[in-house]
């Protein structure tokens, strides 16, 4: 390249303007550049490309997850690579562990390295501070969590009503004392899926006890010992319900049996539990393939109003104690559904 | 940057290597660079960012794994990203699905990106296509198998040791007819861990049944049913040693009480499995940490020659059938430990 800005009398970066079609140059000059990239047989070196790519597309896009390591955010991750490749770019993926310091750290190493949009599964808490780089032109879709406060794409589960549906199959097969554990009140999901469990209860008019619910669950022996501290109550539920697969997996390793359970997700456990386990299944890859479709369109113009995608859940219903059957842990009164 | 070049009148590639200490510039002209930049309080901008690092360092890295959403291979992601991000670089990752074609696709991709460097779990076959990327630069190390063929340094478990050790544990516990499910033979850990299973019953004096193998299996549902079928057999298995994650879930599917059980890693079963299972545990956060380790050596200038770091695995004995015991599932000749 800089044997054609010599040729041409010019700098480097008019010869990066002219061979990338960028305005700015004058006709005279440009018609030189041309000439002496014909002349010479002009190589895109590494140095032009990063010039081409200045102000043009990086084709990286960032991923930015609780955890990878979980099994959730692992599945998220691999269909996001997925829908990358599929359009010419690659994945950085980066965790915030739950951290907003964290967060804020992992996206300025992205968009420091100029990624065109960001997948973001949303820490609690504000995310004002990305407003500049959307300014800037970074593309920025949620996936799994809105965040609240930010004007962008979101993609997002019915968790409100996956919730709901696993305690009206409870209710359905005969439980009234149904107890919930549930993760951090302030993530979005977590208060949707809260909202469920109250919001079945109340419409099959059965009281909803605090002494049933624990909240601001973080890791699966909390929740083993949060669902063992609720049996060993005087008046314990006779079905419990985990709001996410980290509580379920931990719940289900203290749960006698005896006790009906409908866990969140299918991916923390084994391939076929045994006994076999009722749970809300999501569908990570079809989240993850959503918010790479949005953010894609974004990158390539579109620039629509922020939509919100709610895609839906699905009650698997295997006989995890609630249903009397060849499968079933017993303990469930006679079904009434 | 442009002003700075024109104020010195020179081109702005010699204004970036200045700026970058690069060699090439007559000292007179360093030196009205030198003073053009003082003069106009140069800002690096975009451009001159991407200019400094032509030729340094992107603070990229590359991770390719079989695939992200595994269990196994999204602990080595998450540690990876740690090791990184610790070190002010950012991780794309890629899955190969165990496809060359596409490892290849993945990997051209990554260097495409200028990455410093590669973390690479090689599909089978050879990599003699990444020695002019080598050559231009970028450092490879692989982890959780070697590559054959390629010079470079590699980050392995004791494969052959794990099971070898696992099938003594079997044999020491009174087990004679010990069955084996393996992955494809042409990948490198499964190869070591099938020897180790020879090499353990050939030490203890049992001959090697092939009726008792069941090699090339990929998916739970393979392993479900070759264990269903070893099981089946006239003179069956009193216990089962799984070769990978996946095969010791589905196998775990599908396997009754009464039949001792060995599988590898921990990460596919829930937090505490009912019953327990005897594991061969191996640490994919230290294969990673430690692949990074290596990598960023060589990046900073590390010229040894390669090295292979062997790290251990750990068989956790849970009574998994081959002790009696209060979870023992039974069915295990008595301990003759």
């Amino acid at each position: 390249m800089r044997d054609v800005a010599a040729a041409a009398g010019v700098s480097a970066m008019t010869v990066s303007r002219v061979v990338n079609g960028e305005a700015g140059v004058a006709p005279g000059t440009a018609a030189r550049v041309e000439a002496a990239v014909r002349r010479l047989g002009y190589q895109r070196d590494d140095v032009a490309r990063q010039l081409r790519r200045a102000g043009q597309l990086s084709q990286i896009i960032g991923l930015l997850v609780d955890d990878v390591a979980e099994p959730f955010m692992a599945a998220v991750a691999s269909a996001a690579e997925d829908a990358a490749r599929q359009r010419g770019s690659v994945l950085l993926i980066g965790s915030s562990h739950d951290d907003p310091g964290r967060e804020r750290e992992v996206i300025a190493a992205f968009t420091a390295r100029r990624v065109d949009g960001l997948i973001l599964v949303p820490v609690a808490g504000s995310h004002r501070f990305l407003r500049p780089a959307q300014a800037r032109g970074t593309k920025v879709v949620c996936v799994d969590r809105a965040a609240p406060g930010l004007d962008t794409d979101t993609v997002v589960v019915d968790n409100f009503g996956a919730v709901r549906d696993a305690v009206r199959h409870l209710h359905a097969h005969g439980h009234r004392r149904i107890g919930y554990l549930g993760g951090r009140p302030e993530l979005w999901t977590c208060g949707e899926r809260h909202r469920g469990y109250r919001a079945a209860l109340s419409a099959a008019g059965v009281a909803d006890e605090p002494a049933l619910v624990r909240l601001g669950l973080r890791t699966g022996p909390e929740a083993a010992d949060a669902v063992t501290r609720l049996l060993a109550a005087p008046d314990p539920p006779t079905a419990v319900v985990a709001g996410n697969e980290v509580l379920a997996s931990g719940a289900l390793s203290a749960l006698p049996s005896g006790v009906a359970f409908v866990g969140f997700d299918d991916l923390a456990l084994p391939a076929r539990p045994r006994p076999p386990v009722t749970v809300i299944a999501q569908d990570p890859a079809a989240l993850a393939a959503g918010a790479a479709r949005l953010l894609f369109a974004r990158i390539h113009g579109d620039t629509s109003p922020p939509r919100t995608v709610v895609l839906p859940t699905r009650l698997i219903p295997r006989g995890s104690g609630e249903i009397p059957g060849p499968h079933g842990g017993g303990g469930a009164e006679p079904a009434s559904e």
